[in-house]
Parts: C-alpha cells; sequence; structure tokens
C-alpha cells in the first residue's frame, strides 16, 4: 500500500513527536495557525524579530512563512530564518499570500523563492504569479484562477526549485515536477473563513517534521485540513461555527477515520 | 420604498460582488474583520507596509482604517492609502478607536480626519473627542458616554468634514450633518465581544463598496451587524459563542429576514 | 474564612468595577487576552506604541506585560510601561513567554524582570529559566517541566524580586517566598489552546486591579480560569469549541459557583 494514501500515519506521528513548528506568520493567520498545531499535537512557535528567528530555526523540527502581512522588517527575518533553515538542512514552507497584487510581494516572493523553500503552497492566482507568468486573474489574497489552469506553471515551478508545489482549490494538485497527486477534500465554505489556508501552511511544516518525503508531507497536510474541514461543515451552521469545528475535528480525528475519508490520487500528466 | 430601510439590498449586492475590501486594522481586530468581510461576501485584504498600501488602495473597491493599535509606521502608511483613496475617488471608513485616550491618538485622529473620510464610525466617546468636545468620559476604548451626548458633536463633524457620522451605542444614529437615521437593532452583549465595533467598520467599508450614497451605506452595515448579533445572541451563552453565531449568521442571513428584522428610522433634529 | 478561598469575591468586584487593564501582549494572545478580559467583566485596552505607553498606564487600574513575540520596539515600549506602572505605584504582571528559548528572549527577561513586576506568571521551564537555572527542558513555549521541578526557582524568584511568582501547569503553585498556595483546577485539553495561559496573565491584571493582595489576586486569577476551563471542557468537542466555552463561562459563572469549584490550598514548605 502505498504510503501516499495514508495521511493517518503522518497525524499519528505528529500526535507522537510533537514537533516544534516556527512559524513566520501574517497578523490574521497566527491565531489560527497556532491553534490548527496544538490542535493536531504540534507546537507552535511565533517569532519574527531579527534578534532571534535563526537560533528559533535551529530549535524547531520545520519553518513556515507566510507573507500576507509583511513589512521590511518581516521579510528580512523571514530570509534570515529561511537561509538558516536552508543551511541547517531544515524543511521549510512558503505561502506566497497575494504574491501577484503589489510590486513588494512580487519583490518578497522572489526572495523568498532564492532561498529553496521545501514546498510552496498556494492558491492558483498566487502559483502562477510566482511562477512569473502573466495575466493572472488574482484580486487580492482570494484565487480567481482555477487549479487546473496553473498546473504549468506549479510544475515548472517545482522543476525550477527543486520544490513541492501545492495548488489549492477545488481538487488541490500536489507536484515535485516528476510525480503528481490530488486531494478532492474539502468544502466551498471554507473559503469564507480566513487563514485557513494558512493553517493548511502550519499544518504542512508540522507534516514535514515527521514525513520525510516532502511530496507526501504536502499531499497528507491537504488531507487532514480537507477532511477536518469537511467534517466540520456537516455540524456548522456557518463560517464561524466551521472554524471552531476545524479545530475539533484536527484534534479528535483518528488516523484511521483520516485514512477511510482522505480522497487522495496519483495522477500522470 | 425608502432605500435606506431594505439594507437585505446591499447585503445581496456584497454577495453577488464580492467587493475586495482594503483594511488597515489593528492587532485585536484584524481576525474578526475579515472573517465578518468573508462571511458577508466580501473580499478582505489586510495590508500595512508603506511599500504596498498605495497600491492595494487601487486594486480596492474600499478602504477602512483603524487606529487601535497604531504605531508611527502604522499611521504613516494609513495616511499614504486614506490620502491615494480620497484622488481615486474611492471610499474610505476611518474608526478613531480610543481617539481621545492619548496625545498620540489624538495626532493621529487629527492627522486622519484631514484626509476626508466618506464615514467615521464611532462609539459616543470617541465622536466627542474626535470634534475636538472636552470631558469626555471615555475610559479607553469602551464607550462612557451616551449616543445622544455625541448628538451635537456628530452634526457638526458631518458637517466640518462633509462625511457621515455614525455613533454606536444602544440605538445607533447616522448623520451627514443634514440627514439622520437611527438603527434600533443589537444587544449589550455584544460589547462584550472585542473587536465586534471594528468588523462592523469593515462592513461599512463592503457596503459602501457596492451602494453609491455613503449615508445609507453606513445605516445598512449598522442594521447588518445589529440583526446578525442579536440573533446570534439568541443561541448564545456567552460572548465567545456570540462571536462564533455572529459570524454564522452575517453569512446565512437572508435578504428579505435583514429587511424585516432592521429597525432602521430616519430622525428630524 | 479566609479571602484566599473565595475567588468569587475578587470576579464580583472585576463585574462591578470593570476595570481597565492595560495589555502589551504577543499578537497570538491579544484577541483572546482582551476577549477573557471584556467577557469577566474588565476593560482591555491594548497599546504599544512607545508614544503613548505611558499616558495608557496612568489611565489604567493595571499593566500585563507578555513578551510572546516581541521585536527591540515592543520591548522598550514595554520597559517604559513597566517603569511607569513602578512609578505611579501600579501592579503589573510579566509573562515571560519562551524566556529561556533565545538570547533575545533571555536579554528581554533579564530587563523586565529589573522594573520588580508584581506577578511573574510562567510556566516551569519559563521560571527556571527566568531564576537562572540551567539545563531547562522547555523547548519553545511548551512547559516540559514540572511544577515541582519549579518550586526552589519560584521561591528564589519571589524573594528576590520581593515579587508573586505563579506557575502554572497541572497543578498551579503560587507564592510570594513567604506563603504557597496552589490550585487545583483546570483540565489537559487546554493546554491546546494557545494563548490560554496569556490570556490568564490578563484576568491576573483585573484581579489585581480590585484586590490589593497580589498573592490573593495571582490564586484568584488561576482558579476564576481553571473552573472556566475545566467547565468547559465538559461541554467541548475539542480545543475550538473549548475556547468558545471558556468565554462563555467567564461570562457566566457565578460568584459562589465559582467559590465552590475552586480548588486552592494553602501548602507549607
Amino acid at each position: 500500500m502505498s504510503t501516499l494514501l495514508t495521511p493517518g500515519a503522518t497525524l499519528a506521528a505528529i500526535r507522537h513527536q510533537g514537533p516544534l513548528v516556527h512559524n513566520i506568520t501574517n497578523f490574521v493567520a497566527m491565531d489560527l495557525a497556532a491553534n490548527a498545531l496544538l490542535a493536531a499535537g504540534a507546537s507552535p512557535l511565533m517569532a519574527h524579530a531579527r534578534e532571534e528567528v535563526a537560533e528559533v530555526v535551529a530549535l524547531a523540527a520545520a519553518l513556515t512563512v507566510n507573507m500576507g502581512t509583511f513589512s521590511p522588517a518581516w521579510i528580512e527575518a523571514a530570509e534570515l530564518a529561511a537561509g538558516t533553515a536552508r543551511t541547517l538542512g531544515k524543511p521549510w514552507v512558503l505561502d506566497p499570500v497575494g504574491v501577484g497584487a503589489t510590486a513588494f510581494r512580487r519583490d518578497n516572493g522572489r526572495r523568498l523563492v532564492a532561498l529553496a523553500p521545501t514546498v510552496v503552497r498556494g492558491n492558483a492566482s498566487e502559483i502562477r504569479a510566482l511562477a512569473g507568468l502573466a495575466d493572472s486573474g488574482g484580486k487580492g489574497v482570494d484565487a480567481a484562477d482555477t487549479v487546473e489552469s496553473a498546473a504549468e506553471a506549479a510544475d515548472e515551478l517545482a522543476r525550477r526549485l527543486g520544490c513541492v508545489v501545492a495548488v489549492t482549490g477545488a481538487i488541490d494538485r500536489v507536484t515535485d515536477g516528476r510525480r503528481i497527486a490530488t486531494v478532492a477534500n474539502g468544502h466551498a465554505m471554507m473559503t469564507r473563513v480566513t487563514a485557513l489556508g494558512c493553517s493548511l501552511t502550519a499544518l504542512t511544516g508540522a507534516c514535514l517534521a515527521v514525513e520525510a518525503d516532502p511530496f507526501v508531507a504536502a499531499v497528507h497536510a491537504l488531507a487532514l485540513v480537507g477532511v477536518a474541514g469537511e467534517q466540520a461543515v456537516e455540524a456548522a451552521a456557518g463560517p464561524g461555527s466551521l472554524r471552531v469545528g476545524y479545530l475539533d475535528r484536527l484534534y479528535g480525528l483518528a488516523p484511521e477515520e483520516l485514512d477511510r475519508a482522505a480522497r487522495i490520487a496519483e495522477a500522470h500528466r
């Protein structure tokens, strides 16, 4: 049985090992990212001061960088942290929030991409913008492009950077430039909860901390978030209760239940 | 039938158009502001770096500025953003959180008021302080004054700035210096949820994005928040579940239900 | 009847007086700290700009400083605020989040401890690190040490600083270097909600605002958070609903119910 199809083992490993995940993330996402990591069994640490990020990376099992509300001091700290992760051989995840929206974000995206992220996680508009494709339809931080429209950009980016690219949407698509997998979990109401995608980035960090193959880790994080989210939607009256139920499910979901509910497929070009 | 009495049309327009609303807001309010906008059908973008705010304003349909936890870099960015909104003819909302509390906040309030906000939204203490009236009873960011005590200050401010002033309290009062309306929705428990007023400011931005008359837009935002909040209180065990239910109702509230439940009245001096 | 055993009186006083509590806290904790204060009946004010913190301290009844996501500008503002509190004779609480993790945090901890906090609230790893004990097992911000292992460090710190030290864990332990009390409320699931400990720090500020004996105030804050949390766990499906229920209970808990449920004991060395 393929490891790819058993995200429950990764979830069990997170709960068993409780890996420390260092997050440099945006102001909106901090709360949900930290709570999602705690609920899933990991240990979050938020730190962005240039004075300490290198030390924090050294303590942590993985780093995640989300450039949502960056200012110059934050991008400098993120570069320092990502560079340290690279030097120490620790996995790190890039979430290029709204990278196509402004010159500042494009510049930040370029600077971070140059530091060899292990996984890039974004919506279709962000991945297309990051790959340098023109005419992305993204307005702001929501995705206006379809996952399929970003498939080529994702493959190209994965091969160029030697990393895993996860494009999220109705059906998520993960590639390392060679392998491709899709994850068909989740629910449209999840797009009405802010920072839920950012919490996926944080959980991708937790998966990378316990699973050596970053392609598999990225797929498992998507399955975990998708299944927890869709189960929460069933009992939710709207995005407020969805967010609450999402954290409850991250905590309560049994590994074998995750394996059963995950709709992971290996795809071919 | 008066447009003023049908906030449901504005809510339907937000859901249909999904306007991008740029928010420069305080650290406490970011999460709820973004979630309230998403729940109601709008698209939030948080950005405060001087390097990008002008570009973000250009992308957005409306801007909201909430000076709750400002430091000098934030007020500079907010001034740049508000000035850009003014130049581009885009509506912007000012939330002068705790403006009377410190010299720094008074100065920030003065600087922002000079940039011609479309709507000013505050509690009675804040509006009185902003209008330059002495002896405001506000301690911190809560309102100690009654809405009525701020009526004159609100009228004066509206005429001086040529803007709409919304004073929130048990019965909200909106004026553009000529017209006056009151909104009698909401519930006292809502004052026990942090940043609920800030989320009203964000939603006022969404209403301004789809409704050309800022007086009407401000009234409709108040009705939306008031009705969603009071419906949430009915099922709430306290402020924790009120916040959750508030987001659920912003998402689930039908336009015709909002029209029926809104207690909007035109008032006269 | 000992005052120590009746935290309900302190809760009633908070609700009656609605004290203004100034918080300089980390980005993750702001939302829950503000909501916990509001739910319990206090009035939170978040302000960190050097330009205004001294004025805010002067307005407030108590100050809390949580160094979780500090950068240099924040530690400077916190020092200014704490120094002002000391000068004005106002109580202030220090939460040395992750103080052992990096050189920057150790330095920040040293600088703040020098300003004579009224209460220091931390987990065992943090208190040991702060007391200068070597080989703390803490990774990041979670506690790896037991409360008992920090007892000596806490006593030493309390005597050296002339303050109250509250070490939180399965059974909390409070000392002023002379008196010792334990609080046996709470539930393990509470460690899976981010910033719940930070909200305790904020509520300790509220208790200090209404109770003159800081030893008693610290014990009562622990009992309040522990009882609200354990009651919330009973109805919770996981950490998401626990957080919601915690705020609901802070709001709904009757003083006499708190007195009955509190498991406070005076201890002896």
